[in-house]
């Protein structure tokens, strides 16, 4: 038995494609983990494999991103939906911690995903505000306030925390970075980072709390990355839950109250070592391959590839994210002529370049780029793209 | 790269060791499923091969366990510990959507698991009663009280549901069966079956709502199996959410309402697929070796060798559970003698027999005698056994 394949094209949004050596080694300790005869999905989570897993990919998580030592890092079970749910429980407990109130949650809705985090936070019962939607403000998600129209309204005294998605999967619309006004604010900065983390350098001290869905850039579906503050374990460790309870504020299953699985180091309840395992791997094959600087540059030209092929046949095309906040993770585009898109989809699947169909609430085309895509997969895309618009302008 | 690996002798109570033939299945589909060109864990969770892998297992769990059309079954990204959280939440909404109140969660307690559950229930604000605790009736978890003893205390009127543990893995004790004068009562009984699912046949009709977490007799860590009376459903339905937060009945993450996961057939948010394509993996081998019937023989012969090879031996061997309860998955016993337990370890491993040592709780030993754990592997143990306290008597 041989395990390999062709070095797929592979545009899909999620779960997404991974390093075909990492997943050849994954694969390999599946069925023997380092000679012990059992594979690493088979061993207690308290085993010392089992730890040296957590601790190592904890360890890369850190070293990737520069995660300085008033963080930490520990992952949860689930994606970015059980995320929604637990930051809204458990940033609330902080603010209780800190200020003996519940406050109201502040969020920026730029797409799909922050709106989805916002009705989730609400359906717990927990006090929100929009401090903007951009969809009711100009009909779409394609764009981002410039900061001073609105960072003024988030207050550290009002506001339990302040949440944005980095990027936005299924509009395609990207915050270049979290602003430092924002930062400034003395409000906790929470961001999703699922569909971005380790596609660029980031300046981790703009945040307060990461949450990262692994199945975009780190891995299969079913662990999240968080790193938090450690400030904010603190303040969310000094309430009573009664006392929480009794001021009506939900209180987060114990499998995902932030102290609780820091204490045990990520194993309170029993965690998915095969998965942490294959993110491990990512992390490995990453920091092999000359960490994120190295990453985001070529992330950078496959972005501006395929942008600019499509820039170029703009009276083919139609890219309705204003250019300032493209997403240089998931490209999206529409033909502009009627009855193409079956034609589109067919070619491109002859050239093996597959994953490429919008997400159903939007339509169209979506190619996302995440790291596993490889610069020529997405040069094979954007010939495709160039051929495709001069044989079918007319 | 050939995977295989020497037949495992491996004993630990979970994470557990799976059938080789399913892990090398397993590792092939991680890197190309069907001829795809990508692994089944890289695709879409909303993609027809995706859908396949859901639906598949979905068959084959009622399949298996002759699950009656009266019944969903669905998944749930967690283990054991979310379970806890979601039953009680879940539970109490469906008490509220059949009575208008949330009444009282009752909770049979016959191990450490129980009580977990029932710890967290009350942790979320739900009101509960101890039935029974086994432990500060006599001491230790050892037994379970006759039905006749309790079960009047079990009223439909003041109860939301009625929770059992039905195999305790930490210390080894095991309902025989759901006792009908319980499932006869008309409050719904709630299961985790997380240790001992598919080892047996089962009578799904007694039982409500089933729980179990993957990572014993199923798959990898990471999935939970439910299998919920669909009247349990409607009653959850019926109340609205905003009804829950003013009556301060604890509202469940969106990802784990149950309504909302069976409705997005069990995708609502993104299922680990590779997870649950290993689980469908294992039920497929279950059928082929002729399903439940041919497994329980199998598991009541191996149970049975183990403990008679310890019984022989009473005067060498403390087995501490009442004989009527003792678990068929897990066997539990200590050394009368003192200092000889790292030599019991250390023989036991010569024989490549692994993962035999007892909850850190408990102490002493623990074999866990799971599906994927050959009679060959038990034999080898209760010879082992046997000579042990021989050699080591006087």
């Amino acid at each position: 038995m041989v395990l390999t394949r062709e070095q797929p094209h592979f545009f899909g949004a999620g779960p997404a494609q991974l390093p075909t050596v990492v997943l050849q080694q994954a694969a390999a300790d599946l069925i023997d983990y380092q000679g012990l005869g059992l594979g690493i999905g088979e061993i207690s989570h308290r085993s010392k494999e089992a730890g040296k897993v957590i601790d190592d990919c904890k360890k890369h998580v850190k070293e990737l991103l520069g995660v300085p030592e008033t963080f930490e890092v520990f992952f949860m079970q689930g994606g970015g939906t059980t995320g929604f749910s637990s930051i809204a429980s458990n940033l609330t407990a902080a603010k209780v911690g800190r200020d003996q109130k519940p406050g109201t949650a502040a969020y920026l809705v730029t797409g799909a995903w922050s709106e989805k985090a916002v009705q989730e936070a609400e359906r717990l019962g927990i006090s929100t505000e929009v401090i903007f939607n951009t969809k009711k403000a100009s009909g779409d998600f394609v764009s981002i306030p410039a900061t001073s129209e609105w960072v003024d309204k988030v207050t550290a005294d009002k506001h339990s925390y302040v949440y944005l998605c980095e990027n936005e999967t299924v509009h395609g619309v990207e915050w270049p970075e979290v602003p430092l006004e924002l930062a400034a604010k003395g409000v906790p900065v929470v961001a999703d980072l699922s569909s971005n983390i380790f596609s660029r350098e980031i300046d981790v001290n703009r945040y307060d709390l990461i949450m990262a869905g692994a199945q975009k850039n780190i891995g299969l579906a079913g662990l999240t990355i968080y790193i938090i503050r450690k400030t904010l374990l603190e303040d969310i460790s000094k309430v009573p839950e009664s006392q929480l309870r009794d001021m009506g504020v939900p209180i987060a299953p114990i499998a995902s109250h932030y102290p609780t699985v820091v204490k045990n180091n990520s194993a309170y309840n029993t965690i998915p070592i095969f998965t942490l395992h294959i993110i491990d791997l990512v992390l490995q094959h990453l920091l092999k391959r000359g960490g994120l600087q190295s990453q985001q540059s070529v992330n950078e030209e496959k972005a501006k590839m395929l942008y600019e092929a499509l820039d170029q046949h703009s009276d083919f095309y139609n890219l309705p994210v204003d250019k300032k906040v493209r997403s240089k993770m998931n490209v999206i585009f529409t033909l502009k002529k009627d009855g193409l898109n079956d034609k589109f989809v067919e070619e491109a699947a002859k050239l093996r370049l597959t994953g490429l169909k919008g997400h159903r609430s939007v339509g169209g085309f979506r190619a996302s780029l995440y790291n596993a895509v490889d610069i020529s997969s997405v040069r094979l895309l954007a010939d495709f793209v160039v051929r495709f618009a001069q044989e079918n302008a007319q």
